[in-house]
């Protein structure tokens, strides 16, 4: 049976988070969004997609969802199936509009928020969540939805093949241990900039009660500041739970290496976007000398703004991360977050999602399993950020348990918003904005 | 006397190339458009800045110019002139808006559409074309003038101060060399890969007639048509005159090396975009390898879809780059542009600016004067691109004269479009598109 998508439709829907403080750091504050996506179909089930924006601008990726739209309605989902690269391609290499990236920014955010609509939409005719519609896709399948054009010089298909044949091997045991254990995460929720020491302190305590045993702070502010807020969370967790920096990109490269040499007092896990996002030699540069600064306990993690999957390339190449922190949709979606997990598989670097945002953590959970039960195959190392916000407003929304992600069940990716939702905070004309 | 910036307007200029194959390449076929912006005062004179964009999605660049048009307008020239790092940050840094980047893509492209439209206003307040407004301005207002958050590893402010300081000295030499000359350029008009042999044979021998002594083609198709394109080329041209090659990123990298192999035959000048623009490290690859397989008579050139400062650094860095190809308004604008060429001469690379598609020419002709005045001082390997489409539509239109860009000597940035043009082209309601 033939399934065709027949209609697109955008949907701008904003939260009003920027008032609170939650969500500010170094150099975003923002009222969540996403450029909300839904799919209709002639057989009556639909697909959602988004992606996540940061308030004003959210009309700008609307308006470029809508731009790549035609590319998408009146598709079947079984020619889309058969050729995935080619369908891939023809949103991200249209002839017009891929000079408005290429393959970044804006028109790439919308590129990823209608690829992965369509996933939702596989997934969900399937009976499947994503994260088992992935993990049971043949190898062949697997390997034809990368685009490998501007990787093969790290990446063959050949080599991603012998990575997902070779995660065939075991898998069942992998999910029994995720179905008995969850997924690690760490949460970011108790060191945003915008929050005062005492709030800072009373949210790790009770982050620590629930569970957490990795936390992430917010840097970047004045160095004394960070040092004082990072030893308030380190005097809280004790010296055996995690604790991760993020400096959300605000130094330049020398200034990273001189706040390191004073944050490593509290001995960081990692240190986050501590330099531009598209400054792959400067997060070289800065590895190896926190690597030389800790004895190499810390290390370099960055990726919620790696615009595609050639700057990942290259951070693997340069042996500038230690961790990858994909998100599931800057990029362009499902297709490319798979050629991503293939290279950080190739290079071993463990992948740790970026999360939080609107519907992040519950796109995210699908990936991370994916990649534990057919790509990484390796929990050591592995964490989903995890930011306690706005899930409400899913109708499957996560589920975690004492610091961890438990598995979604239901069909699809876990993208689609409640109708009441998107109907309150559509901006600027639902109840909440008005 | 105060200026205040009282109105924004944008407009949605295109015009239907795609047609007749001008401008087609290994990846773009578009209609070329400007998202065109002007900036209305309470003192009568005007701004005009746009930026460049390849038909369907200038809406979207439209849109983004909407969204940043606030930090602009109620704005006064002076206070811009006097703190222009925070006016340009309001813009790129903007703690919504630049989730959208980076720097990079749609958000950014808008941003040197609204910066170029505020700098033209000051030049023409001042009664100087730009090159000589630039050149004029006393060393601490241009340093003062550039963000150099993200680069200081590569280029601190005092080392821009010496670069213009030194510039200083045999300026008027200069400009009386360029008064008498023109600027050296090169053309793209011959070999674009919608053009059949003959097409390309009759423009590269008109073109030689004119007095161009280099030319540039595009490759990227199957090798064997690239190869015979390139030897028409070559046999009108004799072996003195330059030949460029320009991919428009479409190999990866072990293909880019593979055709150079082959291409070197017709003795290239350089390779323009050989892979995907974002590959810094591909490029240093690419590099090292054409240097090799030519005697160092081959260089890599790219730049028009950089995305920002950051990512010329690193080319720079990498030693990627032999020829810097700046473009006008796809980065933040006047004052990120002079961070690319106080780069280019720091590294001491040439810059030869992207040109051709909309007003571009008309922009870059005043960057690559005043770098030859100012930064760059040296006329050796420089070139401006020139391609004869769509001059008629501005009020300032370039002129050259045997293959040489003539000084623009009209007050501003030449970016204004007759109000006729506008109207005619203006999408969708144009009477061009009606």
């Amino acid at each position: 049976m033939s399934v065709t998508i027949t209609s697109v439709e955008v949907h701008d829907v904003r939260f009003p988070t920027a008032a609170r403080g939650d969500g500010s750091d170094a150099i975003n504050r923002g009222d969540y969004s996403a450029t909300y996506v839904e799919l209709g179909t002639d057989a009556g089930p639909t697909g959602a997609g988004f992606t996540f924006t940061n308030g004003r601008g959210n009309e700008i990726t609307c308006a470029a969802v809508r731009a790549l739209s035609h590319h998408v309605r009146g598709r079947t989902v079984e020619e889309i199936a058969a050729e995935p690269v080619a369908f891939w391609r023809s949103l991200s290499a249209d002839v017009q509009l891929r000079w408005l990236g290429p393959e970044k920014g804006v028109i790439h955010m919308a590129t990823g928020a209608l690829v992965n609509a369509v996933w939702d939409l596989r997934a969900t005719l399937a009976g499947k969540p994503m994260w088992r519609f992935l993990a049971e896709l043949p190898t062949d399948d697997l390997v034809a939805s990368v685009d490998f054009k501007h990787i093969t010089d790290a990446l063959t298909p050949d080599e991603a093949a012998a990575i997902l044949d070779k995660g065939l091997i075991g898998s069942d045991g992998r999910l029994a241990e995720l179905r008995q254990s969850g997924f690690a995460s760490y949460t970011t929720s108790v060191g945003w900039l915008g929050y005062q020491d005492d709030k800072v302190r009373a949210l790790t305590r009770q982050a620590y009660d629930d569970g957490w045993r990795a936390m992430k702070m917010k840097v970047g502010g004045p160095l004394a500041d960070d040092l004082r807020r990072a030893r308030i969370i380190r005097a809280e967790i004790g010296p055996d739970a995690l604790l991760m920096m993020d400096a959300n990109q605000v130094w330049d490269v020398d200034e990273a290496i001189t706040a390191m040499t004073v944050l490593a007092e509290v001995d960081p896990y990692w240190i986050e976007e501590p330099t531009h996002a598209d400054d792959i030699l400067g997060h070289a540069r800065i590895a190896r000398a926190v690597d030389e600064l800790t004895g190499g306990r810390c290390r370099v993690a960055t990726g919620e703004v790696a615009a595609n999957r050639v700057i990942f390339k290259q951070l693997l190449q340069a042996e500038a991360i230690g961790v990858m922190q994909i998100d599931a949709c800057r990029v362009g979606g499902v297709n490319e977050v798979l050629a991503e997990l293939l290279l950080a598989a190739k290079f071993g670097v463990p992948v740790c999602p970026h999360a939080g945002g609107v519907g992040l953590c519950e796109y995210v959970q699908h990936l991370a399993i994916f990649d534990y039960l057919r790509v990484g195959t390796d929990l050591d190392g592995r964490m989903i950020e995890y930011v306690d916000h706005l899930h409400e407003h899913f109708v499957d929304p996560v589920r975690t348990r004492g610091g961890r992600y438990l598995l979604p069940e239901r069909p699809g990716y876990s993208a689609a918003m409640k109708p009441a939702s998107i109907a309150e905070f559509r901006f600027p004309d639902g109840p909440a904005w008005r």
